[in-house]
């Protein structure tokens, strides 16, 4: 249901070119491109692997979101604007209402190396949290990004790419934001601070393969990104920082995550390692009970 | 509001030419048809019918919806979305969350007379049901409709009809669904199973008019459809099946449906019988609350 | 992030003309415009004027909207949509479940002169609360139209405006509507009745400038319109008519409203006063516990 050889969509910026969806510019004053995207689910799981008894049904709309993005006034300043309406979209699961916002950002573009976002959208953590759901490999993404990733986040976005004079190039990245994950309330002021360091020794991917799973590209040489992230999350209320469960009082968090994508000919190879640490993870109330942050390790490895 | 001129929208498979909203196409690689429906209400009752004096006013937006529809890559690759806003669409009063999400289906059609689909769509039930609410006589559906009908749930469907040598033919309608209703959660191993037969002995309705109420098509020769349903739904959660609240446990539900719709020269004519039976319509929690299965018969008569 | 030239957007009709978004029309048979506007946010308190230590902040997506406007069939017949996604724009924080529709309204033009309206829109109350979002000079609404404004209601609304033989004009404006709010449940008997007047003794201001803030489009002769609003909401059940709370009980309101608007050559100064009033504030339940409609005075000036 997705055109596989559409332009990647980033979760990290507007797109200027789109193959599907409707397209409307004006000179080069407007542009709105309006998708959508959906994703049916069938699955079941036995109860056991002598028991071929079928033991539990997934069976619904996973994903149904539609997608607003390009620029107004200047193709400087872009746009990007993503809505989600299923039942797992609009965060009801964990989160008690709706939440249909999934990114609204707004861009300024210096020159395409570097620019500056402001709006909500996903902080720049772990390679495949970023990778948007129509390119990821597999239809879910891993249980180790469940638990550490740093999901989206509303505060200023900054991103710059330094070309060498040789073919490799660093991406600088980095975020100040609230802390409290997608669509806060008026909030306390511990914010959160992320910085991400990508280094690509050979160059850059074909089609910003460094950001989707699989090789579709088929680079004919050798490719590879290695990131690291830092974010520091003061006075943090829930359980997985941007994401999970309250916790009865603000903690200060931290997340170290590596990650490297590697794509040659075909294959591609992606490893995420995470850690999340607090200094005090364990919160009580005045009854005695107990929420905890989700502190610990985690690896990720896909090819 | 609406142009009663168009084609008659179908609930069971996407439109392909419309006459209203915007229509955006490709070659025959990409199409995309964006609408959406308005209906307010203002209704009162009065207090009985000598006392005049208004009793209850119903004053309010009793639907919007935003619809999608189209084909991707294929005109054989068909997909219907429809979103609902209102607080009636977004089954607030009974369910307790927001689920805009109406219909998220792709069809893949083998021919005119074959296709099949896969998503979150109406079940093949009783006819009043699946007339687009754009197509109704009345602005509401009937009572026993709401009783007894089997609504959306999520699955596989399949369409086939069967065009005899004669003018008459058969049109057979399937679906294995959750049996849960809209936007359900993970849920169990109970499925729900739905086949339908329907016999038009004279042929083909205009303009799919064995779907829509009152014959605004005038038919010069008389037109017939009979139709018959049988639901089985293992293991359903709510008092009635795809609807209702949360039983105390899971039960056996089926539904049978018997209904007709003759149109000739200005006149249509709709009846429909239901049946819902379960071999153990009681549920009762620990401290002996009762939650009970709808079991029982209705009919729905309109002319 | 709005392109301050286009045309003033009012949300008292809908708009024919727009320069940015989506645009689509056939013949004089049909028009459907689409846009959206998004605002983001970015604010903090200091702890006191001394300690600079900052206290509270606010970093949210503030604004989502999605409006679609336009005719079907005849340019007479128009509607207004309007969906709003973010957090504050769902009503979550003051009503318990999510209400995504703003405004959905059809409206029949009889000559540009007269117009009728029948769905869910702004009352025409105090002049602040009608000017559209986009074309206010702070990013927010005064604390006195916070108290006292009429907010959105569904029902039935009128618009006259006569024409003196001189430059004046008068503007004549009607409503009755639920008195409940956005999205009711099905309602009482007690509806709300607002009246509105405006006059304006020098005439039209250029690009409809009495109900945009700031003076953008630099008016060269003094412009002055002066208005008056009552509304009657019986049985009323939220602390403020149309928004708050809900009351223990009913209760009767009355809210009068006068403000004026003046520019000149680049200057804009508005004027509202308000005040509420109610035959029996306080209402009590079984427990002794108290709700009280908000009755007072209020002012607000901006220049």
């Amino acid at each position: 249901f997705q055109d596989s050889f559409a332009q990647n969509e980033s979760d990290e910026r507007a797109l200027i070119k789109v193959k599907n969806g409707i397209s409307i510019s004006k000179d080069s004053l407007f542009l709105l491109n309006l998708r959508f995207r959906m994703q049916n689910r069938f699955g079941f799981t036995t109860a056991s692997g002598e028991d071929l008894e079928i033991d539990q049904v997934d069976f619904r709309v996973r994903r149904l979101r539609l997608r607003l993005d390009g620029y107004v006034l200047n193709p400087r300043i872009q746009y990007y604007i993503q809505l989600g309406f299923s039942k797992s979209d609009l965060d009801l699961e964990s989160g008690g209402y709706a939440q249909p916002i999934r990114d609204a950002i707004v861009y300024y573009y210096f020159n395409p190396n570097f620019y500056v976002g402001f709006g909500q959208s996903k902080l720049p953590g772990n390679r495949e949290r970023v990778v948007s759901s129509g390119n990821l490999q597999f239809a879910d993404r891993s249980i180790a990004n469940g638990f550490f990733t740093l999901d989206r986040d509303f505060g200023f976005f900054g991103y710059y790419t330094y070309q060498t004079n040789g073919q490799s190039q660093f991406q600088l990245k980095g975020s100040i934001s609230t802390g409290e994950g997608r669509n806060p309330s008026v909030g306390d002021k511990g914010l959160s601070y992320t910085g991400r360091i990508e280094y690509l020794p050979f160059g850059k991917f074909k089609n910003n393969g460094d950001y989707s799973e699989g090789d579709l590209e088929f680079e004919e040489l050798p490719k590879l990104s290695v990131g690291m992230t830092y974010n520091w999350n003061e006075n943090s209320h829930r359980t997985r920082g941007q994401l999970g469960s309250l916790l009865y009082e603000g903690r200060d968090m931290n997340v170290f995550i590596a990650d490297a994508m590697f794509k040659y000919s075909g294959w591609g190879v992606m490893a995420e390692f995470f850690k999340r640490g607090s200094n005090d993870p364990i919160t009580m109330n005045d009854k005695g009970d107990i929420k905890v942050v989700f502190i610990g390790i985690g690896t990720n490895l896909q090819l």
